[in-house]
């Protein structure tokens, strides 16, 4: 079974003048790749999510670790996959490549909310079927 | 008659690898600066005055022009005046400073809308009235 | 002649709670294009032109007009073409579109500098032929 | 003894359309702060760190609880302290708070590079007794 891949186009703006990717943006290339994971997988980002589905999924942690320099050079490809699924919670991983080299990792954990009443739900059928097909450990 | 400034704090990850600010984060500081202004004189910013007052202030143009280039070793200096008021129409001139120099300024033009229409509507009298005791042209 | 295109995913990340992408990130949208522009039409961005072959193409100014809110419902197709070559600077245009409607459009003036002087200088010849080639007015 | 406060105005362009915090733009926020640690303690933060003084400091490891939304409501209140320093590491807490409320959390390390070899040394040893003297646990 081969995980999502999302690709990010790496840009000057990004760098920092140590000419690589500014720390601080990297857990925002892991946040775009985890929602192309779900518009993969559900017809839609959050914001479809959110807006015409009443379902939103806010982050309680992250937790990254910086493996090898992001730049320019190369697309970024970001590989997600959920790795574990509570009763209203749901854990990703994400592991940045460029060039075949690792370039960050990370786990992060978010819950799921019925957005109407910003309060913790369990999500829709659909959607824990669709994850627990994809659910494996971080490595 | 002094102008509002606003002051911002630049730091190594607004830099790209010229060791200058990256020049796609210029419009964000200027309409942060704008923001600033707002908040300064009817005591909040576009979330307040969009969610509590029903204003909107959508920008329709920008113009800049970059005079000098901007680094963490100074703070930002903008300086914020309106320089036109339309029936539902507002114009803004910003200028940005380091250390005395000029590193770039702008037009902006935004529209009043109702919020909850999306439309184009004349904005409350009050702040007529204040915008009319703070415009004076460009330079 | 078609001109260059360059595709952006938009996503939450980039809309304010409008619900429509925060206007401060559009002017990194359209600089994002031309950056794509010039890898696509050279083999590498700013980071390949800054770092292997000395040109820099700082921003002078930025003229852009809002049409059409954006949102993460499409992606957004940016049209990028020189309008115009001086011997030490370039123009360039931008227009972005959703789904068939014209979201934003600007006009951008860079010059060339040779990095390694931060001095205005003439671009190679190759450049300049390249440039000459896909030259048309904005409009 | 009190810790280095460091106070952030959140801004419009920093809100998703759930009207909080982008979640991607609170780690920025966080490293914001350490950088501004840096300043207050030794007169510069990274840029100078690293241009005048070869001094690197790569971020390794993040990892972040969220607690509470941020929005523009209040400024954003960071709180910053070293909570360990190895022979080339060095640990930081920060904890951001608006009115009161914890918003986030998080811990944060980093290592100590010479600029010109991209390569792990010890700092200073006035930075190590500047470090040393402001350790304290994360809670």
């Amino acid at each position: 079974m081969t995980e999502f891949e999302h690709q990010i186009r790496v840009g000057w703006g990004d760098c920092d003048p140590a000419r690589i990717v500014y720390t601080g943006r990297v857990p925002a290339f892991a946040l775009e790749s985890i929602e192309a994971w779900w518009e993969h997988h559900t017809g839609g980002g959050w914001f479809h999510m959110e807006l015409d589905r009443n379902i939103g999924t806010p982050f309680v942690s992250i937790a990254m670790t910086m493996r090898s320099p992001i730049t320019p050079r190369h697309r970024l490809i970001c590989r997600v996959w959920p790795t574990k699924l509570g009763e209203t919670s749901i854990g990703f991983h994400v592991e940045g490549f460029q060039n075949g080299v690792l370039c960050f990792e990370g786990d992060f954990v978010c819950v799921f909310v019925a957005v109407d009443q910003f309060k913790k739900t369990r999500p829709p059928e659909e959607i824990r079927t669709l994850v627990l097909s994809k659910i494996r450990p971080a490595r």
